[in-house]
């Protein structure tokens, strides 16, 4: 029997790839610094496993596919507090983000149809739109400019009769920009004027850092038809397991026709909608405190990484990542080559190399993204190991 | 912006659409008897919960994108009692059946590809088809013959270079058939002449009564490449909103493959995970118990179809569901009749009307499914109202 031609087409995991190397560093005694992986240390407000706890029927039944009413309450609530304002007919609870785009992708596109979506981008963006044959037309971003994205004209050239969308993680996993308000607008120009979706997957809504204004799509007035927000828990409060997340807009039709699919697998996890209740209600306190631990973090990576010579990065002022130009000349060898050949007093770090970041044959070599997600301590020891890494690399391009 | 063709393509729940007039039903006051839905009433086994409440972890991460290795262990041990023997990497944990159903099609199947289904089948089924284009290719049973096969040369005719794989469910969801040992070596075999694979849905494994031998696909010998076995916890030990299935096949490539879109969700939900554990070491007394219990439901159900004129029904000996031939002129108005214009001492049922369980234009428009997942005395006074609403709808055939 053979297998689907767009199943093969699908790219394994970056991360994957290498985890056989970090596999035998550790067999080998070495400890691994993890800054390939986008699962914070940080804990799960207390309240998710209280309320799991306290649930008491006994039997654990199917709840309506669109949500528990209670947690779409949630969501609603969530979202007053940034001026976007939804009605229970507007949102649908789903398996994570992922299953929010994939759901939202099958809906929009037809096979053989296109999304446009900034280069480099989350990786599994790509799996999501090969399972149901949509292909994504890159817009090229780069370092050089901090990932922000080329003009309205530069964009504007991708556009063709089959482009449905413009997909974006806004701030970005994995290059950690946040669009400018101008940059927010003008793609909102943009799909007005070509009647496209705008598909903003804003999991990372808290996590921007010097005072930046973050402008969600779900605030612009005049374009809410084309809006689609996707959304998680998973990082921001930290319950990456929970496999709870959101659709939102307010095209209706747009969302009955999801529903569908939502019915067709019947609910998302009772129990992990329970808790999901109270984690939207958690206490804006809590947001601030991990903001200002990421912006730490952020310090820490960003001024080893501006210091090292030929490695390009501007500052990254959203998510927990970035990514950055290596002076070498293959990320992937680099990666390995750190869990393989090098370690400083038994210790190395696992980095992802970008490539598969990119949909631009041959963008991204170069390149690798940094997650951010280890305490100050341990951040800086990896950050050193980096150092001396580039320092000794014997593939070098300066 | 236009929505796509597949999306607009799928036709909305059976169920859901008589919604409306059950809600209507209720709110004047009548009582509803609910034989249109697969949510059973017996407790899920304390173990779920207990097991749950006992996870102390302070951070909910992501698991292994194929599961957590001591889930798939169980499961393991699970199929080990029908001699069924699976190694870890031949087991993937999915969101529920529905999401191991739609892995396994993407992976197997192309856009325009087709898939041969017994039907009346699981409505569901076309949702995941049409969702990523596939199509589903009919083979008809009928109620005269319970639901079982057609000869091997009729089903052969519906075979042709696109067909990719047979897929069914057994025991049957909507039918309560139980195919034969004749019939699933019959399906082997053209399997293997044709080079398909086989999906066998089987989470009502257990739900298998008057002492008939149920014969697994993960029994045979020779074929095993070819076969997928999916399964879920929901209907065995009542946790329908743990979503938590899998996918077991000896066809190691096609776990490699079909790995490569777990990872795009990056995981099962964690907790739900923690008490499938449990879950699968069940003590079997408790499905004994569980199945004594449907078959007494079974015998209620089907001692009242047999006597009522006109209605057209073999014996169902699994699953728990039975599609009867009403003697009336549709059923969806026959539904929509019992829940707006008919009652006894202001009760009232609900069933499912079959047509959307049949992918061949006109068929099971007089036939309707019934579950029988009420106790005794409900089910009793449901199928008294049932009887008398035939005796007394007005576009009877008889």
């Amino acid at each position: 029997m053979r297998l689907s031609k767009r199943i093969k087409s699908m790219e394994e995991s970056p991360i994957r790839k290498l985890v056989p190397y970090s596999e035998a560093a550790k067999a080998n005694g070495k400890h691994v610094y993890h800054l390939n992986i986008g699962q914070p240390d940080i804990e799960t407000p207390t309240a998710f496993m209280e309320s799991i706890r306290n649930y008491n029927e006994k039997v654990i039944a199917y709840t309506f596919s669109q949500g528990m009413p209670e947690l779409i309450k949630s969501i609603i609530s969530y979202y007053e507090k940034y001026d976007i304002y939804y009605e229970e007919d507007e949102v649908l609870v789903t398996n994570g983000a992922s299953e929010g785009l994939l759901f939202t992708i099958i809906a929009i596109a037809d096979s053989g149809d296109e999304i446009l979506v900034p280069e480099p981008f989350y990786a599994n963006y790509n799996g999501f739109n090969r399972a149901v044959d949509v292909n994504i037309t890159p817009i090229t971003c780069n370092a050089e400019e901090g990932f922000h994205l080329p003009p309205k004209e530069i964009i504007e050239k991708s556009i063709n009769s089959r482009t449905r969308a413009i997909l974006l993680s806004n701030p970005s996993n994995p290059t950690g920009v946040v669009y400018t308000k101008e940059e927010i607008l003008m793609l909102c120009q943009i799909a007005k004027e070509h009647n496209l979706f705008i598909i903003s997957d804003e999991v990372y809504r808290e996590f921007v850092y010097d005072d930046l204004e973050f402008m969600s799509f779900g605030n612009i007035e005049g374009v809410q038809e084309h809006v689609i927000l996707i959304d998680s828990i998973s990082k921001r409060y930290s319950a990456c397991g929970a496999r709870i997340g959101s659709i939102a807009t307010k095209n209706k039709e747009l969302i009955k026709q999801i529903l569908k699919l939502c019915q067709g697998r019947l609910c998302a996890p009772t129990l992990e909608q329970i808790g999901a209740i109270e984690l939207y209600k958690t206490d804006s306190k809590y947001l601030e405190e991990i903001n200002k631990e990421y912006k730490k973090r952020r310090d820490i990576v960003y001024n080893f990484l501006k210091d090292m010579p030929g490695v390009v990065c501007k500052k990254p002022t959203g998510a927990f990542y970035v990514v950055v130009k290596l002076p070498i000349d293959d990320a992937e060898n680099f990666a390995i080559w750190l869990l393989k050949d090098f370690d400083i007093n038994n210790e190395t770090l696992m980095i992802t190399p970008a490539e598969s970041f990119y949909a631009t044959p041959g963008l991204g070599k170069n390149e690798a993204r940094i997650a951010y997600i280890l305490n100050e301590d341990d951040l800086t020891k990896a950050m050193e190991i980096l150092k001396k890494g580039l320092e000794l690399y014997p593939n070098k391009t300066i």
